[in-house]
């Protein structure tokens, strides 16, 4: 149990659901879990703040060490926690390369999703230019399909870096599930929709799948042409 | 000697700069280093294409293991080099928090910075806005205020992480050098100002500086008025 535990964050938002699936696969349930609201703007509160001068969630902190950045909040976690739950970072050379490779490519994949998923978010309303957002999709596509390509080579049933769950899926699997959620294709893009399927199943992922997703399993059609 | 291991970079490039130093840290030194020119567009050549489908450099490879993001890079030379040269990831449970912490809010540094000082680089020329470049400058000011903040906070002669010198040294001291190299004025973020100025005399940093840094060691000014 992690009673020492806090963790504010917002729903449908991958860099809080990193966190949370690090947590369950460490078998650190029982944290104290604030779930906030970013139509209500709770991520700026006084709440946040007191944690995060960044006023942004997710926002940890376990006894009193703090660390609010998704990435670190994993790294964190399973170096304080190794022997227990999920061993999220293989012990192999050539595991651990991979893992940390896709980790970060990650990254990558995360902010091209966010400039068309969330582009209207992030550019102001005079600002926006149908060129700009086509670019953005073209680059998303680009990188839809490196890891399509990846999970192609990895073969059937594999993970993001291999046959073992690792750190890799924790903080990249929130980003492939916004994807579908926004009406990425399955047909199009079937390795990718065959490991959306393969994660749905697992507990850690059912335990923390954003309760807005849950109460409107109906998402956009954003990602539907591309 | 690192015989077996192959560096790709561009002179200049943060991310490149990253692993240069995680290898002169780790007493790597004696790798194949092959420097390429952005002018010339040698990234996008067939021996970076052969090891990094991205065409970006760093492209990194350890014999068969190859690992291109740069702190994907710097992780794995710290796990397999554990023992060797300066260790980067401290034991105690609240340094290693806080140099996770800032080592991810070094991305936001970087990511920051680079909407500022790429900006013509990122944006085509029919598209550029005055309106955006002043947002982002505000951006990376208040981020700067931030780590001028953290620094403050820490005490003098203090690395990012505390008062010795880790992984988040080795990953945003390259940001933190470019914002100088553009023209961010000591005097006004004295504190980050020390911290390069500390940073400059050490044997890893020196053996690494851009080459074409020190043959032309007058940078631009796009950030002295922020």
């Amino acid at each position: 149990m992690a009673q020492d535990m806090t963790l504010l964050w917002g729903s449908g938002s991958p860099p809080c659901w990193r966190v949370m699936i690090a947590l369950e696969e460490k078998k650190l349930q029982g944290y104290n879990s604030v779930l906030l609201s970013f139509d209500k703007m709770e991520h700026k509160s006084q709440q946040v703040l007191d944690i995060n001068p960044r006023g942004q969630v997710p926002s940890f902190k376990h006894g009193d060490i703090i660390v609010n950045e998704s990435y670190a909040a994993c790294f964190y976690l399973e170096s304080r926690f190794k022997s227990q739950g999920t061993k999220l970072i293989p012990d192999g050379p050539e595991e651990q390369a991979l893992m940390y490779q896709r980790m970060f490519e990650g990254l990558s994949l995360y902010d091209k999703l966010g400039a068309v998923i969330f582009y209207d978010y992030y550019v102001p309303e005079g600002e926006r230019l149908e060129s700009a957002l086509k670019r953005n999709k073209e680059t998303l596509v680009t990188e839809l399909k490196l890891w399509e390509g990846y999970l192609e080579k990895l073969g059937s049933g594999s993970y993001l870096a291999g046959k073992a769950f690792t750190m890799t899926d924790v903080v990249v699997f929130p980003t492939v599930a916004t994807a579908f959620r926004f009406g990425l294709s399955a047909e199009r893009y079937p390795k990718l929709g065959a490991y959306h399927a393969l994660m749905k199943e697992r507990p850690s992922i059912k335990a923390s799948w954003p309760p807005h997703w849950l109460e409107n399993p109906k998402g956009q059609d954003t990602l539907k042409d591309i």
